[in-house]
């Protein structure tokens, strides 16, 4: 017992949930029973992951310029000089699903795990995926801004076209997801028109085409962040789907 | 000049194309005139670079069973028991194009990058895509043998959407590529019907449905080992390119 709780407690060491040198009752002096009080730790003990959505250095000044036009709608002020709501809202980004990991009967499963989100998945900043993502509720839409670091070559010079398909993926499932809940993606159409150079920066906008019952249609253009230069035009389909599709039930 | 010659050389080195130990005359004593006859040493200074096609020890038995199957029809024994070349062939893969880094007026920039395929930009074996491809002339098919790893998870447990698009975007380009020359994706029609488990082995199979002028049309399916499940149904177009376009021309 006091094994499996060290080897839990290291498994969110690892994932950075808990912090080593956090003041745990040392395990050979924990009673049998107590594990559970241990797994749900107040939140207050874990320190905060990193937030890939926020700024850092490798980003360039189209980046900046493009994260700093939406960052200034988030929150606008009144007349009056109040703070308030904007209409656009940035989301942040980690590279674990995290609600999962915090509690339920995967627990153990899902701690254990070395899992990190594909487009997450490399730390060295400007090497692959930079993006954030902002969400317009009022106008139902969602942009991502994406800088393509060089690990994503596909053709000599141009990102792969799995990657562009898969920051799409990402936009227009995080965007189905806040307007339908819990999806699957069930189809991706992708227009390729022209390709992305590697290093660039572009723009994602996706907006809700209608929804059917179960169904989610989604559209999404990649341009260029002026908006001149088409890259890829994109219809996409979502099926709503229960918590337990996700968890293996 | 000596200096472009060791930036040249460092840039070189780095990428793996040549040794740390290669014997090369000292940069200060080269005569300016002679920078081509360095830039252009044979092949047979180069290292092999890594092939990622091969098994490495982070293959499952699953992978392990299927590439053997493959490979053993890569070549074949006659009733004279003589060897032969079988209706497989395997295909190497490598984490740049390289053929793009070896010659033509391109050279200095691209041996300057750092750029590397998006889908071997891991090097760490198992954690992302391992897969191998492996093409039938004769019936103008090729097959693609995935374990995908722990770095490629979207839904919690499960292979990211896009990761699964970028594989099968992989497979259906060297495959038009090997029936049509120099191809871009112009478009990739991709159904999910079951979801792919993290750290699972599936195959990719993918057929030329037909050839009209610039368009050669491909289809791909991505099903268990065993054919029994199927996970995706792709349609996919591409259009035949000059080597300008891929070159920036």
């Amino acid at each position: 017992m006091a094994r499996s709780v060290g080897r839990i407690c290291k498994s969110f060491q690892r994932l950075g949930l808990l912090s080593k040198q956090t003041q745990l009752v040392p395990f050979t002096r924990v009673p049998v029973g107590t594990v559970r009080t241990i797994v749900t730790l107040p939140s207050f003990l874990f320190p905060q992951p990193r937030d890939f959505s926020l700024p850092n250095p490798s980003w360039g000044s189209e980046m900046t310029r493009m994260y700093e036009h939406y960052e200034s709608q988030c929150e606008v002020e009144t007349e009056g000089g109040q703070k308030q709501k904007g209409p656009w809202r940035r989301l942040p980004s980690y590279n674990r699903l995290l609600k999962y990991a915090t509690g339920g009967v995967y627990l153990s499963k899902m701690i254990q795990s070395k899992a990190r989100l594909f487009t997450r998945n490399i730390r060295n900043p400007g090497a692959a995926f930079e993006y954030v993502l902002f969400m317009n509720k009022e106008e139902q839409k969602c942009v991502c801004i994406l800088q393509a670091g060089h690990l994503l070559e596909g053709p000599p010079g141009h990102v792969h076209g799995g990657a562009i398909a898969t920051m799409i993926d990402t936009v227009t499932g995080t965007h189905a997801t806040f307007l339908s809940g819990p999806v699957m993606t069930a189809n991706l159409n992708i227009n390729y028109r022209r390709p992305i150079p590697l290093g660039g920066t572009v723009l994602l906008e996706s907006s809700l085409e209608k929804k059917e019952g179960r169904k989610t249609f989604i559209t999404c253009r990649v341009t260029s962040t002026d908006g001149s230069k088409l890259h890829t035009e994109t219809s996409a389909l979502f099926l709503s789907i229960t918590a337990s599709h996700l968890l293996g039930g």
